[in-house]
């Protein structure tokens, strides 16, 4: 492979970091991850990443262009710097320089959700498409938007927070402190705090729940589909929240593509059904009309190859 | 003025109809304005606006380069086509053609909040902004969004459709069919539904009301000022609904102002602040910090004037 242009994607999550070696077509030779926790000192986190991105270049007989982080937060491409990023409880912190100076070569940050939706773009579910939303269901919701064949940054770089979408606005409490986002719906730390809520009021159901393992999403889709009545209720309020997102989103963005990605979605693939129907029965008729509700095709792996082939675009112009 | 190039403005509305002649600097001359009513026949209509048109130019010594018509509803630019404009009841009409025909210059077909958009960005609230959104309130609620330098189109003309973001979505039925839409608490249509609602279980207010004349959105606003409680109500979700989309359109494109105009909103000019603290108050921080909340500076005016100098670019390139 390496006879192509390639640089390392690294996707920092809020659970795990993964780096891959990317060629410019988006394909992946080799792939790592391990776990992280929640540390709002970087440094150890970043000498892992370190460590790890030097071991596999061990033996390669040709350098990559550099590296291309994806991270979940708030982020300046220009400077490197994560302003924030809540899953690491990171703050102004100077990514791209401490890295650059580590590793030696250039870095480019970008935010995870935008880098998995510039993945989609190049090599994925949006080839060819100008006018595309991507929304990423997983522990949280994030959003990227191309309008026009552009990706939307906003005014400062924070466009596409589509986890923050108000569907419900007496609703449930959310990370961000709002009432009633699509997150607190159906972001997967939701799933698991309204489960958890639910037991606690029905000591019968804990007993048969707790035999499960520790409480998750993914313990709330598993009995969702085993068919108990506390994960029905659960995600039928999350199928309804993402709805309604869905159809603020076609009215707001007027896509052509609407493509879900991000573990839960992988773990409950009806999704793509129900925001499907919802958006085709409800959504304006103009905008709804000709909207195709499509899985991401690269699957978890959008985020690295979309942070490294954006790196590499990033790098090639400079 | 005419030593200056300059259009002919129109603004189709659900309940009148405005024309203007604008110069490039968005300067009007002369303005006309008469009633419109709901009419699946378009051609009196038509035959009403070219009239007027023509009375209009008696008497000019220099011709117009054309006239740009702004219209409630999904337009195409491109074919001068009208799909559908709910509040006349027009479905897939030929508008540009006709109005071509009749007039024998070049007509310039577009949105009408998307015309007033493009006013408030060359001559008012959005001049040298590359990130806004305008939000228009008045019997219906409909926006404009400029991202990155451009306005949004979508992928099939229609991106915009702020009225219908969905805020509760167990809330009240929208004119679109969906539930809890921001139009269906606080679009003008909807406060006088809301009212009339309320009033028919209130004998003894309904008297009260009743003798203020014909119920309209007019007419809560005023009893909002008095402070009647009925109307105090409707006008506090009216306030919540319009908060939570303004949270909603700052987390789904992070502008850099948000400007508010429509007909209800000069009315009620309060929601300025009520959307200024409930952004700052409320909204991701990153993103609500730097957004400032401005009434539109081209206020009843800027969809003629948008109309006229959206009109005038369009022909100026042809």
């Amino acid at each position: 492979m390496n006879k192509r242009p390639w640089t390392i994607g690294v996707d920092i999550g809020g659970s795990k970091i993964e780096i891959a070696h990317v060629d410019q077509l988006g394909a992946i030779q080799l792939k790592k991850a391990w776990p992280v926790a929640k540390h709002g000192d970087p440094y150890p986190i970043i000498e892992t990443l370190v460590e790890n991105i030097e071991k596999s270049l061990i033996g390669k007989s040709e350098s990559p262009l550099g590296v291309g982080i994806g991270i979940a937060g708030q982020v300046d491409t220009n400077t490197g710097i994560v302003h924030f990023a809540p899953n690491l409880a990171w703050k102004s912190f100077p990514l791209g320089e401490e890295l650059k100076k580590a590793l030696n070569m250039p870095v480019v940050i970008t935010n995870d959700v935008r880098a998995a939706t510039w993945g989609e773009w190049q090599f994925g579910s949006a080839v060819d498409c100008n006018d595309f939303v991507c929304l990423f269901i997983g522990t949280g919701i994030g959003g990227g938007v191309v309008s026009g064949g552009r990706l939307l940054l906003g005014s400062n770089n924070g466009a596409g927070e589509l986890g923050h979408l108000i569907v419900a606005k007496d609703g449930p409490i959310c990370s961000c402190g709002n009432k009633g986002c699509v997150e607190a719906f159906a972001g997967g730390w939701a799933l698991a705090a309204h489960a958890k809520k639910a037991l606690a009021q029905n000591a019968e159901a804990r007993v048969l729940w707790e035999a499960l393992g520790p409480l998750s999403a993914k313990t709330v889709i598993q009995q969702f589909k085993h068919g108990d009545p506390i994960a029905k209720k659960i995600i039928e309020e999350a199928r309804e929240a993402l709805i309604a997102a869905a159809i603020t989103i076609v009215h707001a963005f007027n896509p052509q593509r609407f493509i879900l990605g991000g573990g839960l979605f992988h773990g409950l693939p009806e999704i793509k059904d129900w925001m499907h129907f919802g958006i085709k029965k409800n959504a304006l008729p103009a905008l709804a009309e000709k909207v195709e509700v499509l899985s991401s095709r690269l699957g978890l792996e959008a985020g690295v190859i979309g942070a490294a082939t954006f790196a590499m675009k990033v790098l090639k112009k400079g």
